[in-house]
């Protein structure tokens, strides 16, 4: 164990590790739930090679010290997350601010930096210098969630990809329509799969419209805002430099006020993410429901048999991957209350909910990107029609009489259906024997394919 | 118009209302959203009359005063909603602590006795002696959150009722079971009822342990608890009163501090109300998944036609009770999210969101009881099961297998589901085929009804 | 009463309302909740007038018959929402798709066009004609929502107005900053002011963005999104019509199959709506806080006297419509979750949570629209700065040794601090007494506008 | 790498792994989100020790194999929770039942009893004998969820217990009551206390009262509830052995197919467990707003200063357990969500929403009992009232008018009140001026700590 010191006095810290005391209080202080996601760990060291690099420039600490830190941050960038993790040990839940995060950050820097310079390197003169927590910790859940939002789009479109081809494939392949869970008229395969396309679709413009909001860098607001201890030259300079390192176009916020007190941004793009989750779940009921069966359900669609389904009922297939997805969606669906009612407990020049926000932010961005990636590439792409069952359903369906609406009217047409469900008969004989439609009449209006409209 | 004055000056009121100042104010100043309900309203005036009858009794008040009070209050409980809704305008998204609709109130009542006694009444020193809206306003919220969650039990044992017919009509009809929506062993339908009747069955007792907590009233805490201007026998007469008037056994909350504070009664209370909800989601669903065809679908269940189904589609029916609780389902889960939110903003010794607390849960009751009252008599007293369909299901079923497995282990009998499946053949057919059971084994071990352990 | 078939029989109806026998079956078969908004109505009764005119056109329905139903149409569109109400009895909760209220509206139209010409016109074959309940009423709620957005978006614009007067007001007045609740570096109050704009201004431009998407109207899809009893030429023209009628750009939306099946538009849009929500809970938290007092307790903000507080404390005065506002945030937060389940629940062809989606949708646009304008005239407006109070407490406070830090460093200035607090002096002397800072460095280097980074 | 097989087909596994094919298969096939929790596993290991043991006594199962995997089994239940994980690499994100956590548990077992016995040992034919993933993962969610939930009672009865001390300590304490954040009548600390800890009292009672729900175990249901291959006195014997094991009265639930497609115990568990957690955010929130200042807050009370508060203004100290707690209130509220949603998802005879419903309602019970804990120790235990300051609040205070009201009426109170707030005088000088009262009475009516009520 040595001895350091902070402003509230002395802490023992183990021998070998790289963080200093306030790392070290914390580790003790906070010992409930995860560790602060690597992802917003990086994204700090980021912003720290990007502060060391423009305040040695700009004279506010020395070449030497400015050198050794962006080293120390390229030596950490460098390691892998589990290796980078050993470095990081605090929680989620902590301080509000992620103060002690950003502390963990300038403390392992200040270290490493030590070793490449003579000069000592101190965590909050050098590392953290003209900066704060409050504006470096919400600048890094910018920079991460809007890393992870683009995962969710690459994994999204993946998706859409593979249900393109099936909507091409189905296209002429007739089957029942249903409303109210009930026989409706026909549409063909291709054209429900579009339906689901079309919504996917909708997702990603909508992430791709709301996404560039987290561009924005609150990044030279420092303790309230107003910038104290750096200039607006500096934070532009930092904010530049980080667009370079991370290959990402963003800039700085216009109003820092706004930018410590508020996480409308990602809530905003929480809500579409959310609003995603609830599009995924219809669309994997839809087909695990069409996919039910084998013989007791709707059975029009055959998924692949990725792992025995059942510990009890030998020969049993599940959809599986659906009820992954469908699980997530429920996270997510919660993850936007954690989330929106965090933002909403801002107070004066600060939201103290930063944490938990960023770390479901992520966690659903993860769940979302890796639940439909796997959904993509074990369901959908193995997924078959049963074109025979298909076609069984709507030959004996009922709601073709729609098509005889507009020629007889609706009450005749309604009179029509009831008496072949009443009698068990098929809908033809029904309207031939209501006298109101002649066979060769039935056959020219009633062709479910063109019914279809294509 | 007609002038009068309350302490902040002269306010102009309609000469034909019974209402005064401060509800006039307010009926100005809060222009959005529902009327204050008229549950909430008559519990207020029940308050009243019991603290004008109490009041009267102490001295507090003259016995004229506390006699011309008590005559309005009885006047106005006489009114049918709609009569008594004329005098109370007020809206839910007014003062967080129910204020302004307690002046409405102590107004309404001032006005009123003025008629029945020589002495003015004053709606502060008369009406509302020896209490504030801090402790009324949360008062009347147990009072009609508990009368309004016996509304939900009493429909919810209708329910029950009918589903216990059902249970016991079907109790050996058999049919398939379905777990991941896929085809399982079978079951006799009157033990899938008996399922949906002991989740029910435990929401009720669930809500029968809950509610009580609703018998406690904060009344007597006056502005912050403590009591001031009033004394904790006034207050036990008064609850004892209260729990006369209403027959119902209120009590007096041992800690008015929590009282005011805190809604955690109503919380967790809704809590129960929404896991209700979820199950009424659930059996919704299957109910009209059993539904669903009339060929094309499960078509194991008949439900009543109570209206045509469709504008365009002649003939169809359509699960419509089914519909209207499935969304009530998701307006209750919304209302648990308002009232969980709303109960954790309480501030120091008030919480100012009681107005939007009490509307959601008494929301959540109409709605879950009407709802429920509907479903069981337009719905559920009218549901057959389709016994052909459903043994024609259980006969074709591969799942039978699992009755197998014990005797020839669980990879013999996969493979023989499998060959069934691949083949198209009856499972009997595969097993026999399989050379590891005999005719006479598989009629013995295979019985749906036996396996069904009745 | 009079006697009226559908294709389910005979209903009796009274005499004198305009409704038909599905409209009296479901009245009678729904009981629960409140009625339809009255914005669906109108918007369903454009699109009949629309279908009609386009219809006649087309020769799908006679002249005189067309010509009849846009009268008819122009008639209800002239009354009050209040006289309108007399013939729309039918509640949210119904069936799923709307097709009652879709019905209730065929049937009303048909009823007066009869009395426009000697042709009987019929609800279903006339004036539902080429159409479906599942295509109109996801047509209106998106006519209906966008409106109402509309009207959020104004609202939120004045209160934005109001909050820059004040930005311009008080860009000079320093205050005390606050981050975690505890005292931090100075900003001035215009600032402070400047960062909700900044988060109000987001939220109008995200709700800009946003809502566009509900002018793509699914129209033309009928029954299950095919089209089926229409031609794509129709829809294009009754979508025109549409526009022109409601002057709004509404455009035919590309996949109907979409459009019937999911409502992710209204779900992210709430989202939105949500969004802006929990950033006006937080504004007016800080509002009302600051405000709070009058002697024990932030004090530093003077906002209206609308009405008396309490009907027990004599002279209290409550920021209720920041309560009023809150209240109505946490009411958005569940219709989020609300819409959100509901729209994850399609299935196949059809989502039927519809009317609770549009009627949460609705209210939240109302509440926030409403609630928005009322704190803006009674509370933001006549809002004043106590200039004293908030002087006074930056000249006491400790936390301006932030700008001795680049001077001495962070550790020595930490220590002063500390010693000012410890020993009640003030942070100058403190300071001067360190022996790290002379006075006229000090007075140089603290000084609270200074900080503010103006 | 070694080959095994499962129904399927053949499998490569490591070498050096205990689990089998299925385990391998789910690794690969699910490798997004958290590991399922070690209580999970825990519990079911537990339930496989009990079946080996009646299914040997029972003769299901031969004794050297019973024997063998009550061997394997304590094997593991001796390991720590990070050995344990090694063997249990399954994520919450897989098949909605829990299966492949089951057969994880059912193949490390048979893997590690085979080395015990010379007989083969089969994870479904022997460890899962009798039993279903059906039955046993959703009784092992009630026994973690019933041991999680007993955590939170004893860290929720410690801060109780600390502060009731506080309530002691400081019962006599007067200080300025707050109603809507405004000044209202004094109460003493100990009072406010007082009102936290009944708000708390009754949240363990309600917990108490609702935890046993989930003492019932579904065990026994197998498959769809039946209990196919099973019997009622072999799932007794089991039950009764697990509650041995357990020392925890669990017992059979009379109803198994409620238990296997419904999980409304664990549902409205959470309903309790939300509702702590917004009480939590309530209390939690007035601690830190009291504690706000030192110098521009309400500053009424002291708390611990555990770490450095901010990277960049010295002496900072923050209320950084206070946040933790109200971050963890967020995280339980969203989970809320995510449960109901999920419990509401149930079809016919399963929920396959299982591993996110236990996942989340375990991360609920670890972060509010560990947030709890260190809450209580790190903050309450050290927290102190500012006497003086609370006595100068009240003695500067306004609402002590409320006093005069019984004796000089309500309107000549607030003209009092209002005139001393515009004056900038004392209520006393006010009140004498106002000629309405004498300098005795005024003595005599208005002491703050009579006002009390104590």
């Amino acid at each position: 164990m040595r001895i350091e010191h902070d402003s509230l006095g002395a802490v023992e810290i183990p021998d070998n590790v790289w963080w200093g005391p306030q790392t070290e209080r914390s580790r003790h202080n906070f010992t409930t739930g995860p560790k602060m996601p690597m992802a917003v760990i990086r994204s700090l060291i980021q912003v720290k090679l990007a502060a060391a690099l423009v305040n040695g420039k700009t004279g506010s600490i020395s070449h030497p010290i400015s050198s050794a830190i962006q080293q120390a941050a390229n030596q950490l960038l460098a390691l892998s997350d589990d290796e980078l993790a050993q470095s990081f040990p605090l929680r989620v839940y902590q301080t509000g601010s992620g103060t002690q995060t950003n502390m963990n950050v300038n403390e392992v820097l200040a270290h490493l930096a030590s070793q490449h310079t003579d000069e000592p390197v101190l965590p909050n003169d050098h590392v953290n210098c003209g900066q704060s927590s409050n504006d470096t910790f919400p600048t890094a859940m910018h920079m991460a969630g809007y890393t992870a939002g683009q995962k969710v789009i690459t994994a999204l479109n993946d998706l859409i990809d593979q249900f393109e081809a099936k909507q091409v494939a189905y296209m002429h392949t007739v089957k029942l329509g249903r409303t109210h869970l009930q026989d409706a008229t026909p549409l063909t395969f291709g054209q429900e799969v579009s339906g689901w396309v079309a919504t996917l679709q909708q997702d990603v413009d909508t992430l791709r419209a709301l996404l560039p909001q987290l561009l924005a860098l609150p990044l030279g607001g420092t303790a309230v805002g107003t910038g104290l201890n750096t200039t607006p030259e500096q934070t532009a300079q930092m904010v530049q430099t980080i667009a370079k390192l991370t290959d990402t176009p963003f800039t700085s916020m216009p109003n820092k006020f706004h930018g410590l007190a508020a996480h409308s941004e990602l809530t905003v793009n929480h809500g579409a993410l959310k609003t995603l989750a609830t599009d995924l779940l219809k669309i994997a009921n839809d087909i695990r429901f069409l996919a039910s069966g084998p013989r007791g359900g709707y059975g029009e669609l055959t998924i692949p048999a990725n792992e025995p389904g059942s510990s009890i009922m030998p020969g049993k297939v599940n959809p599986t991957q659906a009820e992954a997805l469908t699980m997530i969606a429920t996270r997510v669906l919660g993850n936007d209350v954690t989330i929106s009612v965090a933002n909403s407990q801002g107070n004066f020049e600060m939201n103290v909910y930063k944490p938990v926000i960023i770390a479901s932010f992520l966690e659903s961005c993860e769940l979302l990107a890796g639940g439909m990636t796997q959904f993509t590439h074990l369901l959908v792409q193995g997924l078959t029609a049963n074109e025979v069952r298909m076609r069984e359903l709507v030959d004996n369906s009922l709601m073709l009489v729609t098509a005889l609406s507009p020629h007889i009217g609706y009450e005749a047409s309604a009179h029509i259906a009831q008496a072949a469900q009443k009698n068990g008969s098929s809908l033809k004989a029904a309207a031939i024997a209501s006298g109101k439609v002649t066979e060769a009449q039935y056959d020219e209006w009633v062709d479910p394919l063109t019914l279809c409209n294509l």
